[in-house]
């Protein structure tokens, strides 16, 4: 299982994916689920990958080897790529069709298998330093793109983190702080499904920038992500003395609750 | 969708259910998903489901049925029901049978149509005073049982509010406590999934007691419910703000941030 999620805010794009990989909990193995593409100056196009990993790496790779081809002369008239297209939306288009065929393809070779190959992306970036788009892009091909309202996606293990994030995130929210609470999304994440787990890969990118300000990993050791665990913690366990007791019932009679 | 969840702890037993069934989120209704068991004179036997409504109905049903017709005379020989099993145990396998047997009349009737008929229940209670206990039993009939290493069981839409359970909840939290925190963790559920909401049913068991401490429902316009949802509100942001900002990148120096 995975989990990634990206924020959307008026200072620019974050996007973060966990890295752990598993067939079965007895097969769990590190994998980078966050890829910044090579698109060309001026260009930033980064991917998070949820889902079977055999349909998203022949989508990605698909993606870069039609970049590579046309450099090359060798990639058909007039054919678009992620170093070609004009938009964040027609680059999102291509994504789509690359996820659609490479999804078809794996259905095809497993057959009858009972082979899972749902498969799932988040696709943001910017051109030319255009106000940076993120784009949820299903299976099917077909995608829906973040907005102001609910301004964060997710794909993968999701349910965990989505609270903090629906309490806490607005387009409003600096860049840093929503990494910050991203992070602690994917805390509560990890502290409920084994199958998420560090280290995490970050990215930021700030409106109006034409390369990520960061692309960092966050390995099992990071001294920041275990003081926000710790101090997460601590929050919530006092969070929850702080609310009164419930007035139902007649507990307080009984003499076994302070 | 819906959400229960059972809290088992040393004071004794918690159970709650949210009330919302719904097909579609333009056919929602309020319906009681938790059922405080007629099974007689020191028995307490509580149900809290999930699923395919006529799955779970039929299920009670067939249990109550089964005992109506036992104390009339009817049931034939020797057939165990809800008010005759010697443990809690045997109650839960009648409780299982019934499911099995209800989810596969329904899947026999519904035929080809693609009809969800999942369902599961959480079975809790005591017999005579001895220590409560709470099992999770699956559509096809098998169940497990809650155990004090993880206090507690869940059904439905479990997955926004399992973090605050993970965190909060042990096997030596007083049972209000425990009411408190499933609160908590039905008000991330409801925040985050429009098919789980208010009115919330509540049944308490202390341990040694033959009957409910407390069987409530908690209305949409519940004062300490809505306080309840502003305090925890305040202290996650609270709480975020408490986490110093990532060391990652060079953020600090761009002048937008504090």
């Amino acid at each position: 299982m995975t989990y990634c999620v990206g924020v959307l805010v008026r200072d620019g794009l974050v996007m973060m994916a966990d890295t752990r990989t598993n067939a079965g909990v007895d097969n769990i193995s590190s994998y980078r689920k966050l890829r910044v593409m090579e698109t060309g100056p001026g260009r930033v196009m980064v991917v998070a990958s949820a889902g079977s990993l055999s349909v998203t790496q022949a989508a990605m790779t698909s993606l870069s080897d039609a970049m590579l081809l046309a450099a090359e002369g060798k990639g058909g008239e007039g054919h678009e790529t992620l170093a070609t297209a004009p938009t964040m939306f027609r680059a999102a288009t291509l994504v789509g069709q690359a996820l659609h065929l490479a999804k078809a393809l794996v259905d095809e070779t497993v057959g009858e298998a009972k082979v899972s190959t749902g498969a799932s992306l988040l696709f943001g970036g910017a051109i030319n330093g255009r106000t940076p788009r993120l784009y949820l892009i299903y299976g099917s091909g077909n995608f829906i793109e973040c907005q102001s309202d609910t301004p964060y996606l997710q794909v993968g293990e999701h349910k965990y983190g989505k609270p903090i994030l629906d309490r806490a995130v607005t387009f409003e929210t600096p860049m840093y702080e929503a990494v910050k609470t991203a992070l602690i999304s994917f805390n509560s994440t990890m502290r409920s499904n084994l199958a998420v787990g560090l280290p995490i890969d970050l990215m930021t990118l700030r409106a109006g920038d034409t390369a990520p300000e960061l692309v960092h990993r966050i390995e099992g050791d990071d001294a920041y992500y275990r003081e926000l665990d710790e101090r997460w913690s601590a929050a919530m366990r006092q969070a929850i003395v702080g609310i009164p007791l419930p007035p139902y019932g007649q507990q307080h009679d009984r003499g076994t609750l302070v």
